[in-house]
């Protein structure tokens, strides 16, 4: 881990304190920075459905920790049969957040261990937990590395929804970029789109990075495309919830829009994601289905009521970039220059 | 007027009722459909300055009927120095926006009558002034019905901003367009980008479309272009703020991020404005200058702040669609396909 990262890195979302688990409450932020504290993986089951922690690396880990607390209870009431006894818990913290991809790929590694036999289930369990953890951040401080070495000059940049230390276990991914970038002085300014309906580039991303006296300006999504015709961005970069065989890039809504203009203007288009995040099973983006969500989230704001009551609005909630609109896949594996279906492989590929 | 044009128009924001004016109030839209009765200048410069009416075409409207009402008191006491007392009225109305060209163009009409000999001051002005808003409306409903005739079949629109009969005197110049293709039942569906930050299609738009039984979604700006890629939509349709000589236009922010994605899938823009929304003394769109508005209208909603308090916004109020990325400008004077310099010229030069 280099000296200069730690600089702009000091929010953790995520912590393991001696005998429990600790969560930063994302639902309170910006307003307060207030801490949950789970000692069981009901309450941790709970804190993921209740968005109290959110994105998808993030998830996975909570969910780790969540059945280490699970082996430690069971383990202690029944020495001979805690697995047995582990395994509702397991199907609660499954069934918190049924489409995160990583929160299943957590308990895969969890119960994989679970399955073999072991001189000391809690310690052992919680170990793999704090692994998964570590891991997740080494991962993003090898991501940012990387993704920063493109990053030729000082510049601004454009990143929307929150990649940061609040979505995964710590420094983030597109952020993690950006972090290190600034830290190598290659950034300047981030300008955050505010990222509606939910505000997580208002809310957390500008909150992460002005906490860490990265220079961080809001702006609405229909900005965005003004401030690259004046010539005042050259790189776009964002996570990704799901990247299928060709490259092509699933991210929350407004991603796609940001790539088109970014094409059209000449600004580079830089996407940061672990590789767990790749899905080989899927070929082609059109095949990834598109959430559409509640109205209400684009009809309310805060609990009130924008428009009048007999309004209807459109909620999708991600959007496909094509690869060809990517200029750079970043991962823990390595970096894709303008993807496609036999660099995608290729990179899988490796160890 | 056609027929089919009355029962999608159901809205007026302005009316003059017998001897005084009534405003529909903006600011409590939609929440409450609330009238503000006007008898003198001083409190019609107060609701043009307070936003009770915005729009640029309706600010020119109020502002005339604030001058007849000023020129009927002061015919009244000052029978043989009624112009001179009512200046202090004109100045007043002037600086409640002061950079609305709208207004000055219409108490430049109302003051070219006012230097007339007059037999009945009081009587001519209230006429003059319903004829600036009866002027309004009618060049809205030839805008509609041409417009409308470059629309081909069944299909969804997206427009941005409100350029209703909210906007102006009455049926609207964007939205006067939709009103006219979907009484011919060219159009199925209208998406409302909400426009951050000041919602006006969330508040405005979806409220004036919804009463006339036009079906209408709002949607995140960050979401047209997905709209677009799903072949869902077939013209964006907006308004304009100025228009420079060659056909660049300055619209609400939002405006050219909607242009360049339409452009990008084959989707056709429509920029609908009166002629005198065009600016002959301004060549190009780079020369218009960009409004820059306090950031808290981005960090703040319904009063309530979304983002830490050190998060600074970037809030421009407008942007510029270069003319190349305009399929079509209609005015009341005839529409132009693709415009440039000389085309405006030429369109500029009609009677």
């Amino acid at each position: 881990m280099c000296p200069f990262m730690t600089q702009y890195d000091t929010v953790r979302a995520i912590q393991w304190d001696d005998n429990h688990l600790v969560l930063l409450d994302q639902r309170k932020l910006p307003q307060a920075e207030q801490y949950v504290h789970l000692y069981n993986a009901e309450d941790t089951a709970d804190a993921i459905r209740n968005m109290v922690v959110r994105g998808a690396p993030a998830i996975g880990i909570a969910a780790a920790y969540g059945v280490a607390m699970a082996a430690r209870r069971c383990f202690k009431q029944y020495p001979e049969h805690w697995r047995e006894r582990l395994q509702p818990a397991m199907a609660t913290l499954a069934e918190a957040r049924p489409t995160a991809v990583n929160l299943h790929w957590a308990l895969q590694r969890m119960q994989t261990l679970i399955n073999r036999e072991l001189q000391n289930p809690s310690a052992q369990l919680l170990a793999l937990a704090e692994q998964i953890h570590q891991e997740d951040i080494a991962a993003n401080y090898d991501m940012g590395q990387l993704g920063a070495s493109f990053i030729q000059h000082t510049t601004a940049v454009i990143t929307h929804c929150n990649t940061g230390s609040l979505a995964t276990g710590g420094y983030g991914t597109a952020l993690g970029v950006i972090r290190s970038a600034f830290g190598r002085s290659k950034i300047d300014q981030v300008y955050a789109d505010e990222t509606r309906p939910w505000w997580q580039g208002a809310r957390l991303t500008a909150w992460e990075l002005a906490r860490d006296a990265i220079p961080v300006k809001l702006m609405c999504e229909g900005a965005a495309a003004h401030l690259m015709k004046q010539g005042q961005a050259s790189w776009v970069i964002v996570g990704a919830d799901r990247i299928a065989a060709n490259g092509d890039v699933a991210n929350k809504i407004g991603t796609y829009s940001l790539a088109v203009n970014a094409r059209f203007h000449g600004v580079k288009v830089m996407v940061v994601a672990p590789t767990s995040t790749i899905d080989m099973n899927t070929a082609r983006g059109e095949q990834i289905p598109i959430e559409e969500r509640p109205q209400e989230e684009v009809l309310n704001v805060n609990g009130q009521s924008l428009a009048a009551p007999q309004v209807e609005a459109w909620n999708p909630a991600f959007d496909i970039t094509p690869a060809r609109l990517v200029d750079v896949l970043v991962t823990e594996k390595g970096a894709v220059l303008r993807p496609d279906a036999e660099k995608m492989a290729e990179l899988m590929s490796k160890a």
